[in-house]
């Protein structure tokens, strides 16, 4: 492959819904994304069921994957807690998360960034002493919903301490959807001066303000082969109508296959799954490409809920 | 201005609406545009009111805009009898349209490419002699929804000849939304090697699957700095719900903010615009830059429509 699509929309797609879809639809979901060539998909969350009912069959979800040594089923886990009741569940790569900006990663994960990164800094390296596969994310890299701009060299400092604590990847959170293309640039040849290769970084950019394709495009322009992507897009707050979500995974996949780029995904299978995310969700995802390939199938019957 | 945005969602946004705008509410939309900055609308075609009935009224549209120094109000031309209508009303500024794929040229203007251009180019030379600006629009120009792929020489020869027949810009239209970053900067290397700069090209993007931005960005890059969008995308087809039209205005100003460069127009205003638009339609229009933002304004009285 030219190209590494990391599937999200298990994890940070259904996170973020009203509805709590049945653990039996997760597992079909994730079924037909492997099915369409994706090999890493991150498939839920160990956080507490109070916190977030959607994911509250963690376990459960996990339990129901076959072993598969194609595939990488990726889990998030927030705090010690979690990352025991993953490696307790037989997970096999785990991501970690804090926020570059102070108030979002308190209002998220409710500690500091030096508490949230000496908490993490011990998981990554349990995690690499167990063998296991880690990635961390850096929500707010580009932006912050409560501080706004982000100093980009803090970022830089997060990754160094994040990689010298054992995360394989660097996962660039553009959380908000408040990228730019030169800010894409600068953060990732910052990162590349301080020893951190665009091979050990993906970038994980959100459609909000329409931006995710050209952030994308700009990140591969300067190295970057590894990119987030919900299918269909979902991951936008469900009380927004129209409002988009992670960047969809059909639109990273098409604009990847008109850079010429070998992605290993087939786009009508991929659309399947939209299909079903879709009608477990009950309504219209937002991915711009889903909804142009929804429209044009042959039998419109699912087109009211893709 | 580091870049112009040319804005064409009076003609190329409501031929394609099932609703009749009543001429009232498109001059308020002209003035709404105007006043949000932009300095160039296409503001009406002047075709047989049997075939677009939603553009009968442009001698009505273009009699009830002021005379200004400051604004080009631009009226497409499909034909002599439509640019002797054109010429009658006052127009100062003419557009051309041919297709560059056989068929699509048939069906949509009900000629052959060759007819065409000898048709348009008396059009261009007469307007040119007439003191008029012109441009021609060169639609399929990466490809055709009945012949698929388009030969870029193929583009090349039609935008030469038009331009030695009076066209002072070319604008290169993406109908069906298929072009992809590498074939916009092939085409625009060609026409350049071919004599026609950079800046005697705009580019006419379509948003149909989500790569109006990406490609935008790739022209950019090669230096066209003339494009053309849609306020909060309209355009697209109103049976194919979600479905996406032209470049959304504001999501065009949006990317090129973030590129540093200065567009004159203000997105908060343009905003104003593209809501009165859809409450005209009566319909949630696609942009997803003005999505975003009208979901987040105080007052969501507007959304439904917006």
């Amino acid at each position: 492959m030219d190209v590494r699509l990391f599937e999200v929309s298990p994890r940070d797609g259904l996170q973020n819904e009203a509805a709590v879809v049945p653990t039996r639809e997760k597992v079909r979901l994730i079924q037909a994304l492997v099915a369409s060539g994706l090999r890493d998909v991150e498939v839920t969350s160990f956080v507490r069921a109070d916190r977030i009912p959607q994911l509250a069959d963690a376990a459960d979800v996990l339990a129901a994957l076959p072993e598969s040594s194609d595939v990488r089923f990726w889990a998030l886990v927030p705090n010690t807690r979690g990352f025991e009741r993953a490696h307790a569940a037989g997970i096999r790569c785990v991501s970690t998360v804090l926020s570059a900006s102070e108030t979002h990663n308190q209002r998220n994960i409710n500690s500091t960034v030096r508490e949230s990164l000496s908490a993490l800094g011990r998981i990554l390296s349990d995690a690499k002493a167990e063998g296991l596969r880690t990635r961390a994310y850096i929500s707010t890299a580009f932006g912050c919903p409560y501080e706004g701009a982000v100093d980009p060299s803090r970022v830089v400092d997060l990754a160094l301490a994040l990689t010298a604590a054992g995360a394989d990847e660097i996962a660039l959170g553009d959380t908000v959807g408040v990228a730019t293309p030169p800010g894409v640039v600068d953060l990732v040849r910052r990162l590349e001066a301080a020893g951190i290769p665009p091979e050990s970084v993906a970038m994980h950019l959100h459609d909000t303000l329409g931006m995710a394709l050209v952030n994308a495009l700009a990140a591969w322009q300067v190295g970057i082969r590894s990119f987030d992507g919900a299918v269909a897009g979902v991951g936008g707050c469900p009380y927004a109508p129209g409002a988009a979500g992670n960047a969809c995974t059909q639109d990273l996949v098409h604009l990847f296959e008109g850079l010429g780029a070998e992605t290993g995904v087939d786009l009508d299978r991929l659309g399947e799954a939209g299909l079903l995310l879709g009608a477990s969700l009950g309504r219209t995802l937002p991915g711009r490409y889903h909804q142009w390939w929804a429209g044009r199938r042959p039998t419109n019957g699912a087109r009211s809920v893709g």
